[in-house]
């Protein structure tokens, strides 16, 4: 007979949980081998694939690093130095005209962290996320690391990728339901949503009570004269709206890791207090620097911003001309999603780092399909324009080539 | 006649997730306020009740700020570093006499991130954790967030907090047990584990299928030329241990926020690569200034352990000459958990915050009941001996002269 105990024992085996094996892996990590590859070879790549500005942090922040002065680099409070608070604070209010007090905004470890605390508050396992598709890839990672499942509303190129109207995003509820994250401006799509677009969102995550995450880490970066609008400025949301934030991008600083987390909600607040209270503290040294950046002029950021906006041009009119591609003009973020007069994107995005070369020279783009929850975009690359504008033409002219001698194999 | 759509809108309401009402708060957390009142009363507090060290932070990582010379604080690799994982593979191999290669160690951004990464990928959303209670009380915060169970394992003050016999451990064995996590040296207890203690935790492991994760963050902090042995010198250990391992107190630089998790398990080691993907990268000043540690030479901890062992000893026989007081002696961290003559420490430890005071002068202690599941330890405390020798005695000085006093109100 077998005993109770040994009928439990047999249930255990020593292998990872289910979240494990469903965590996606990065959608560009089986290129990067290849590319490391063709760099061995001498073949200089140009890359189109990470969102790695290489704009300067600015001078004021790193400057800072020299002048700290503590013998011993302590905890910091877990919501964020005082200090660093008052100057997202300050931001807050200049920059969105939003008088937010000090405990309803959070300082995280990027915005990531603040990704991930916000899903673990706003849902439980098993629930659902909706999100406009394509998306942020590591949406994917944190809502597997919650045990959320994403539900995607479908963005279409031809829309500029846009919102779809009301009735798909009705279609993709379910009883489970929470939440709905949203990207302003995208990554990976370029796309700045308009007001009109927000504010039926805002009404759907309303009428069907739902928390609305908007992840609004690229702010800074809308071009034509054109702003972003904060989920924080629209009527009514106060107990809702989740906003996701990072300085990883505004000031260049990715590397720092840091990042905020708004609320108006006290309770989804006091709930991401506590998971801040248990990895105690953010990143200190990136909150010793961060608070240089009060000495940044108005002339920081539309100085950036038209060098982006160039670029955008520069990688539009590039784009566009090559015969098959297609995009729309990217509007903010500094990505596009093009579609290429090819089969299959994460094929030819292997075929650049493996086969093609010109004059030494070849081009790393990420493949569209890790952004998609559904089987779309598998003839689209993700392209981040944060390289100069002379190596953007460059890198243009690379994926032109390669597309005919691709197209014109046996 | 109500249809399908308007029944499953009617499940949804706007609340937060069990997760986040189940978040546990800092143990300290209601005694904050309270500090900062008797502050602004112009009281002083020594504070026995926070692991931050008084030590400095090595001048050798502290001046390779001023060395920064990059004009782009930008991504560092997901894994860490080339630079920061070579510097840990050079300490695991000198201090731990281990090869590792640098794909069994990963970057983390504190001990805390190694932790929440093992549990979700060693555990699926239900499981249990097995842990020895009194335990780190921010294990809790981390198992909620992954969505685990805590199971304790009663340790009990007169054995000097050493593992119950093996029956104990079986006797929380359920069919959803997954992961047992010891703290070794412990926090909160001061209990370094023997290594017959060691080879029975991981023999259970072993018989049961369980992931040992072992969080060995005091590793350097062991009294009376004792040592503690990291779960990675175990035979036969491979694939079921999970190392979590920080800078934070070893060379007393909580703030940077970096630490490593490191396991021999190929699967683990993937499973929370690919979450190390998710959130982009580990904090990058902190990496940059973590190399500097190369050039200390074997005294710098010698000298550390010998002032912390100091203080234990003050501690410790100021402690135990106070009537009433039981503590055995700890063996390392820089804790330890104090019965108390009071029925409920969390009330004595109001007492010493909001009535109490000897020319000035109180003390904060925390409550051990946070660091139980079960309902013990109600008449203890958890103490952290982080101040000089002269704070010390003043605080154990106060410590003796409040019990006093609340033993004989009325």
């Amino acid at each position: 007979m077998t005993s109770l105990h040994e009928l439990e024992q047999s249930e255990r085996t020593l292998t990872l949980s289910l979240r494990a094996h469903r965590m996606p892996a990065s959608p560009i990590r089986k290129l990067a081998p290849l590319a490391e590859a063709a760099k061995a070879r001498g073949t200089k790549v140009y890359h189109l694939n990470i969102g790695q500005p290489d704009i300067e942090t600015p001078a004021c922040m790193r400057d800072r690093l020299k002048m700290l002065d503590s013998k011993v680099l302590e905890y910091s409070p877990s919501t964020g130095t005082p200090e660093f608070l008052r100057s997202l604070e300050h931001y807050y209010r200049t920059r969105l005209g939003l008088d937010l007090a000090t405990n309803q905004i959070l300082a995280t470890t990027g915005g990531s962290e603040a990704i991930l605390f916000a899903f673990i508050a706003c849902a439980n396992e098993g629930d659902d996320v909706i999100l406009v598709e394509p998306f942020y890839a590591n949406y994917r990672a944190f809502a597997t690391m919650a045990g959320l499942n994403i539900v995607p509303v479908t963005s279409r190129g031809r829309d500029g990728f846009h919102t779809p109207p009301l009735h798909v995003w009705e279609r993709a509820l379910t009883p489970r339901s929470r939440i709905v994250i949203i990207c302003n401006p995208s990554n990976p799509t370029g796309t700045v949503y308009t007001r009109e677009e927000l504010e039926m969102v805002a009404e759907f995550c309303r009428r069907n009570n739902l928390f609305l995450i908007s992840d609004e880490v690229y702010r800074e970066f809308v071009y034509d004269g054109a702003r972003a609008i904060s989920a924080l400025e629209l009527a009514d949301t106060d107990d809702f709206v989740v906003v996701v934030d990072s300085l990883s991008k505004r000031y260049s600083a990715c590397g720092i890791r840091l990042g905020s987390l708004v609320t108006r909600n006290a309770e989804v607040y006091d709930a991401c207090l506590r998971m801040a209270q248990g990895r105690l503290s953010p990143p200190g040294l990136a909150q010793f620097i961060a608070v240089g950046v009060e000495s940044l002029g108005e002339e920081y950021t539309r100085d950036i911003v038209t060098e982006y906006q160039q670029r955008r041009d520069v990688l539009y009119e590039g784009l566009t001309a090559i015969p098959g591609v297609f995009l729309q003009k990217p509007e903010g973020a500094f990505y596009c999603i093009a579609k290429l007069p090819v089969e299959d994107a994460d094929d030819f995005a292997v075929y650049l780092l493996s086969e093609f070369e010109d004059e030494g020279e070849t081009v790393m783009v990420a493949p569209a399909s890790g952004f998609y929850a559904s089987a779309l975009g598998k003839n689209e690359v993700r392209i981040a324009y944060v390289l100069n504008q002379n190596h953007l033409r460059r890198a243009v002219d690379l994926l032109g080539k390669a597309l005919t001698r691709y197209n014109s194999r046996a």
